[in-house]
This record gives C-alpha cells, sequence and structure tokens, in this order.
C-alpha cells in the first residue's frame, strides 16, 4: 500500500563515549523513509535548508524514496541537533537544538501523494501532524510518534491527535508522563482508550510493549554486540514496522506481530552505525535472516 | 532428577510505595524451593534461628520440600533483611541487613542429599556454594546465583565458582561489575569463557539474556499489570526455571528455552503479592496456561 511519510530531515552531531561525528544525515523522517524503502516506496513531506547538499536528496532517491514534498527553504539553515550520549549509551543530553523554522513547517502534501493509504506521522507538533493527516482523505492505516516536548506544551492537540491515529508510537517514559500512570501495561491501555487500537510502548535497548486490541505483548530488542549509535533506532524501528505492514496486503494480528519482529531487527543495523550506515550496508535478504535468527532467539524455531 | 538447594530462608519487612509487611517469610532458598517445587521434590540446605516458626517448616513441608537440610541455629535469629522500594518499584534500598550467622554457615548435606543430580546454589558467599557442591558429588547440572557483595569481597572464590558450575545467574549490573564489560552481550560471553556454558543475565521488569553455548537469546518479563512486590521475582524465576529442567527426563537447547519462559511466569505470580502469597494462590495449570499465553505474546502462536 502507498506510505506517505512526515517528520524531521536533518543534520546531527554526535557525541558517543568512544567516537564524534559532526553533522552527518539525521532526522525522523531520514530513518523512518530509509528503512521502510526496504520494503516499499516511500512519500516523503518535509523541510531542508539552504545548507542541505544535492547528494542527500540524490542519497534517498536512489533508495526509491520520492521527495516530491521535500521543501527546501531559501533563508533557513535545515534542522540541526547535537546530542552527546552517556558512558553506556542509554541516556543522551541535547547540547544545541536548532529547529531552524521547522516549528513554524506547512507541510504540504503534493496532489499525487494524496490517494497514500499508510500515513507516517513522524515526532512533530501534534498540529503539524493533524495538518498532515488532513491532506490524506484516503488513509487507512495511520501511525504517529511523539516526544515529551508535546506531552507538556501542545496537549491539547496530542489529545485530538490520538483520537485520529489507528498505532501510536511512543516512549516508556513519555507514556508514564502522558498518562500519570507508572505500570507501562496500564499506560498502554490508558493510552488505547485515548484511541488508538495499537500502542507500541518503546524501551529502548529494552524493546517494546505492544498493544493490539486485546493483545499485550512484549518484544525484546535484538542483542547488539556492537552499539555504536542509539540515534534513529526508535525511527528506523518504525519504518521497518510500518514498511513490512505496507508491504502486505491486508493486515492482521500476525501481519502485526511480523512487522514488530522486522522492526527490531532494522533497529539493530541502525544502531550498529552513525547516521544510516549500518542500513547502507544491508539490503533486504539480511533483514530477513537476521529476522529468522530473532525468532528463533525468541524459542519458535532453529534455523535449519 | 533429584534437585538440592542451598540459600537463605528468612524473614523480610517490605516497605513498598502502596504498602507494607512486617517479617514476612523470604529468603533466596524460600522463594526457590516453592518456585521449584510445582515441577519436583526438592531438597532444601540452609539454616534458620531460634525465633524461627514450625508453622513456616510445615509450609514448605507441605510442598513436598524436604527439610532434612535445614538446621535451627540454638541461639541466634533468623536472617533478616529489611527493604524500602522506591516509586516506580525498580529500585531498593536496604534499611536492615541482619545475617544472623549466615556469614558463618557451614553447610552440611545429608547423607540422604548426596546423590542429587541437580544442585541450585543461591546466592551465598562463593565459599558456601563451593563447600555444598564438594558434598554433591553425583551433581549432573549445577546452578548458581550470586550477588554483587561477593563480587568486590570474594572475587577468587567467585572465579573458582564460575570454572565448576554449568550454569550463572547473575543480575545485569552484577554482570557489568565482574566483567568490567558495559555491552551485555559482550558481559555474557565473558562469563561463559570462565566457566559456566549457560548465563543468564537478569533483567528485572526488562526479562533477561540467555546464553548457552552459541546461542544469546533475549526473552522479555511477563507483562504485569499489578506488581505488588518484586521482591523473590529473581528466585522464584531460578526456581520455575530450575523445577522445570529437573522434570525432564533429559535436557536439550529447547528445554533450556521452555525452561526460560517456564522461570519468567514463576516469577511474575511472585510479584503480583507479598512473600510468597502470590504462589500460593495458583497451581501447575495456571502456570501452564500463562506459559502458552506468553508463547503467544512472543509470536509463537494465538491460543486456541
Amino acid at each position: 500500500m502507498t506510505l506517505l511519510a512526515i517528520g524531521t530531515v536533518a543534520f546531527d552531531s554526535i557525541d558517543t563515549p568512544f567516537d564524534t561525528r559532526s553533522r552527518i544525515l539525521g532526522g525522523s523522517a531520514t530513518y523512518f523513509s530509509y528503512a521502510a524503502s526496504f520494503f516499499v516506496p516511500v512519500r516523503l513531506v518535509g523541510m531542508v535548508g539552504k545548507d542541505w547538499p544535492d547528494r542527500y536528496s540524490q542519497l534517498l532517491a536512489d533508495r526509491g524514496i520520492d521527495l516530491t514534498g521535500l521543501i527546501q527553504h531559501p533563508t533557513n539553515d535545515t534542522y540541526f541537533w547535537h546530542g552527546r550520549y552517556s558512558q553506556d549509551l542509554q541516556d543522551r543530553e541535547t547540547l544545541v537544538w536548532n529547529v531552524n523554522g521547522f516549528d513554524q513547517f506547512k507541510p504540504v502534501v503534493p496532489a499525487a501523494f494524496r490517494d497514500s493509504r499508510i500515513v507516517y506521522l513522524g515526532a512533530a507538533a501534534p498540529s503539524v501532524q493533524l495538518e498532515t493527516l488532513e491532506q490524506c482523505p484516503e488513509s487507512q492505516l495511520v501511525v504517529a510518534d511523539t516526544v515529551d516536548a508535546w506531552i507538556e506544551t501542545a496537549r491539547d492537540d496530542l489529545d485530538r491527535l490520538l483520537a485520529r491515529i489507528d498505532c501510536l508510537l511512543i516512549n516508556d517514559s513519555e507514556a508514564r508522563q502522558y498518562t500519570g500512570v507508572q505500570n507501562l501495561v496500564k499506560a498502554g491501555k490508558a493510552l488505547q482508550a485515548q484511541g488508538p487500537r495499537t500502542v507500541i510502548i518503546k524501551k529502548g535497548e529494552h524493546g517494546c510493549l505492544f498493544f493490539h486490541n486485546d493483545l499485550v505483548a512484549p518484544c525484546p530488542a535484538f542483542p547488539s554486540e556492537s552499539v555504536i549509535d542509539p540515534t534513529g533506532a526508535g525511527d528506523s524501528f518504525a519504518g521497518g514496522l510500518v514498511g513490512h505492514l505496507a508491504s502486505l496486503p491486508s493486515i492482521d494480528e500476525s501481519g502485526w506481530m511480523d512487522a514488530i519482529h522486522t522492526g527490531t531487527v532494522v533497529a539493530s543495523f541502525t544502531v550498529s552505525g552513525f547516521s544510516i550506515e549500518g542500513l547502507q550496508r544491508i539490503d533486504l535478504n539480511e533483514i530477513y535472516n537476521r529476522r529468522r535468527i530473532f525468532r528463533t532467539m525468541l524459542g519458535l524455531h532453529r534455523p535449519q
């Protein structure tokens, strides 16, 4: 099914305890689209600035990502984030965060994108997510991500968004913050009660909790021996998940479970390098191979 | 196969943010034995004090736990721990810790226990664990747990212990402390290199990482909507795990996977109440029912 994604396309500077990178390709929509592009073509809506190099657009276009909806601002710079990770890579602090006008971004969904059936609303102001959704009248499955900032400052918009979407992706700490409930099983059900029949609470290196109708299912992360940079793990989890769903003729519960496993292994490739390097090194076969190994780990079967 | 367990039999006082209990039945060997007793008879080696009530011995004996090896000290009190949990139940601090001579405990394995084939060495000084093991010449599977205190103070003994056991159970923070390695996959492999071909790194509410020969497998915890008291979760995980293994005619990799799932669901019953209340409410059928539900959650199948 046709897939549209909106979110940030950005430059990141990353400090880990072991290495650093300056102004590398990043952004929620970048990771999402690249990850999803293994499965289906992706229609991207977003904004970059005057400092955006053509070679990055080419890199995404070469993956079958349609950039008709990616506008380039004539005077602003591109969204920029500089973060530093803790010794165990489990926490990070923001050193610099220049949204460079993305908070004023008025998304315009190109006419050719308006028949999109699956819509991914990457982390952005809920009002921007809602505006995007208004322009996709044929959407059948709407998946949204959110971040803590909007829970604080745009609670009403976020409530409205939740009533309109089918699936919410949210971090564990954000789920607790939004619902005021400590227990994650209760928090997930409270979020479902707000609208989305599917909720995925992301727990970083501990995997996720998946709520789908009356099913509650934990899924661990793929155990990685080499984690270089966790940036983009959540966004590429979403890309693998939604990309897989979009590749199915129809979506049932077992399709969702496969999608969770697919997103999990895609994220494990992302964290094996900076930026999208880990994804650039692989193909769909490697994703399926690792997904088979992952299922073995869960006790499903031993590979032949 | 015959199963022998050693560890603490204790009184606990527990403060959670929601409720408190004073001097309730606790201890690593208590939780372990009660959990394992759903699957096989258990031979217990341990020590209680002069304040130990007969009704607790009766309670354990009624579960098929052989108390021939449980000695009662004539003058000391029973091992006592008073702990307080944080708001999210994920951290705890020790308020009172009276080992009451358990650090001087000289384990004596009764003659009738010396043919035990499976030996569980619950958290105790490694020297005590080794002394117990010496008295079980027919052991075929030795599983040991450890705690951070011994990593600091009895490193050499712990190294000797690791060379003698088949399976190590250890917390994530302890695994990092012992190996000096942050990444848990690397830490688990480093522990295997010290001796045990099976290592299980426990991550509390996030489940565990299972290392068995060349297999590395994550297993999430069972998602519990009602967690009353996490005390004993790790010990009853071990009890369900080892109890299941002891019930098998022979142990292969798939038996280990089943055992991990069994320990996981047994622990979920333990945390649903104080002390062993959660285990007292159930029978083996309920364990198997929840294990089937858990496997569905992992994507194995949907129950009929």
